[in-house]
């Protein structure tokens, strides 16, 4: 029987942090505020920006929401996000991607200043990662699987940890990040040529494949920590990369899906706004 | 006995290509310039910037010489930096660091144009490895060791590659590189828990722990091929991170030190100036 480490037990934790940290700030006159920019009105987006929403109320920051219609232009959104940029009342910035097809991700990406980009997907925030330096912000999701491994007292440091992913949204920071933290990391991929053995030499393995359940006994062994970054939905249910029933009985700990590394991403992702403004003073 | 991956041959190959753009470039009228920038007179620069030198010649590279003394201000090399910059007749530029230290590396850095960052000190150029994009040059030494294997037929993908080392002169940048590739890349260093065993699990082995003679019998396997990226001088003698006597009976194939990454370094610094013209037109 692993200890199954709940995402609820590490947001709990954050979330009391937080909450300290924007009284400090409010009574210094400042109130952390989430800019949300969205385009259009797909049902993903709206899922996550009500989880935000509602995570920023309970945390105390404020939301200020701006929103396009499905075909706007690109000039429309670039003036979105200079205005923004120029805002001194907007801390951090959520930007939903993938954008419209009549907009260029890249020039759109470029135009957000990386002091506002909270969750890492500036050149300047992902330069930050790779070089560690204290600019912009790491994804969220990479950084909330370091969160729960901080927050169960499990130390990267010396342990073999195996990345299964390789994108720049959370496999290529999230072993920038183990890395930081004295881990041994590898990272593997769909062209990696024994996969399973490779997971089974990890101490911490991070699941980030992005397909359902493929985690199974044959990748695992006793004694690993299992973070299941999979978000896939089957039939309707939202399932991880680990298939958890299996993986479970065999070894020392793993993160649920849902319940797990989802429900951190939001705190850190507000968390990032706490940061943001903190940078201001 | 392993096959010698001797540096020369590379070159060899490497310089007769980039003589042939440098005629195409200069039918155009470009002439490919590198600016070498250099603040002091440190050995280690003199004995680079006479190789660097050399290696423009024969290749056919102009070379514009920008110095200043030792005690030169920041402000100095800043106005440097912008002429540079702004000099449509040099395509490149080597700027020897570490800097004097009433000068802030990372200001200096920043200065600098991605475009003309030819050895990859830039965020933009860094950026560029991490995220695979076509933003400035990857360090020359990490782009070396690809080189090396590229010209000897050795394809890493699906191949595990381990990284001896973590910097941001070799270490990350060579292990994005590979990524790329399709290796299956481990990061290891100082404080990784057994690093001979990690090195024996090697299909493909980059050595860059900056202390001579580390890599011995222990660490290697038959079958493996190591690439030697050390630089380390001992008794006044250059010797590499391998115990090349002991390894080199029992590997695949290994890259010799001196005659190995440092001479493809030089080839590949020249090869940028000459890609910087090209991207010009």
């Amino acid at each position: 029987m692993a200890t199954v480490l709940k995402g609820a037990e590490v947001t709990a934790a954050l979330n009391a942090n937080l909450k300290t940290e924007v009284e400090i700030l409010k009574q210094r006159g400042i109130h952390p505020t989430l800019g949300i920019i969205r385009v259009g009105e797909r049902p993903d987006d709206l899922s996550y920006e009500k989880g935000a929403c509602k995570r920023a109320e309970t945390i105390g920051v404020a939301v200020k929401k701006i929103l396009l219609p499905e075909d706007a232009s690109q000039e429309e959104l670039l003036e979105v996000v200079e205005r923004v940029n120029q805002d001194d009342q907007i801390h951090g910035v959520l930007l939903f991607r993938p954008l419209p097809k009549q907009m260029d991700d890249e020039i759109i990406r470029a135009a957000l200043s990386p002091e506002k980009d909270i969750d890492g997907i500036t050149d300047g925030s992902l330069m930050g990662v790779f070089a560690d330096t204290q600019k912009g912000f790491p994804p969220c999701t990479a950084e909330a699987c370091i969160q729960i491994l901080n927050h169960f007292g499990i130390d990267p440091k010396g342990k073999k940890a195996v990345v299964l992913g390789r994108s720049l949204v959370i496999g290529k920071p999230v072993a920038m990040m183990l890395l930081k933290k004295n881990a041994t990391v590898t990272i593997c991929h769909t062209r990696t040529a024994e996969i399973p053995a490779e997971c089974r030499e990890a101490d911490i393995l991070i699941a980030a494949a992005g397909r359902a359940g493929v985690i199974s006994s044959e990748f695992v062994k006793p004694g690993q920590v299992i973070i299941d970054v999979g978000i896939n939905f089957v039939d309707g249910k939202l399932k991880g990369d680990v298939d958890f029933d299996v993986v479970e009985p065999i070894v020392e700990a793993v993160t649920p899906v849902p319940g797990g590394v989802g429900t951190v991403t939001t705190s850190v992702l507000i968390g990032h706004v706490i940061e943001a403004a903190k940078r201001t003073i």
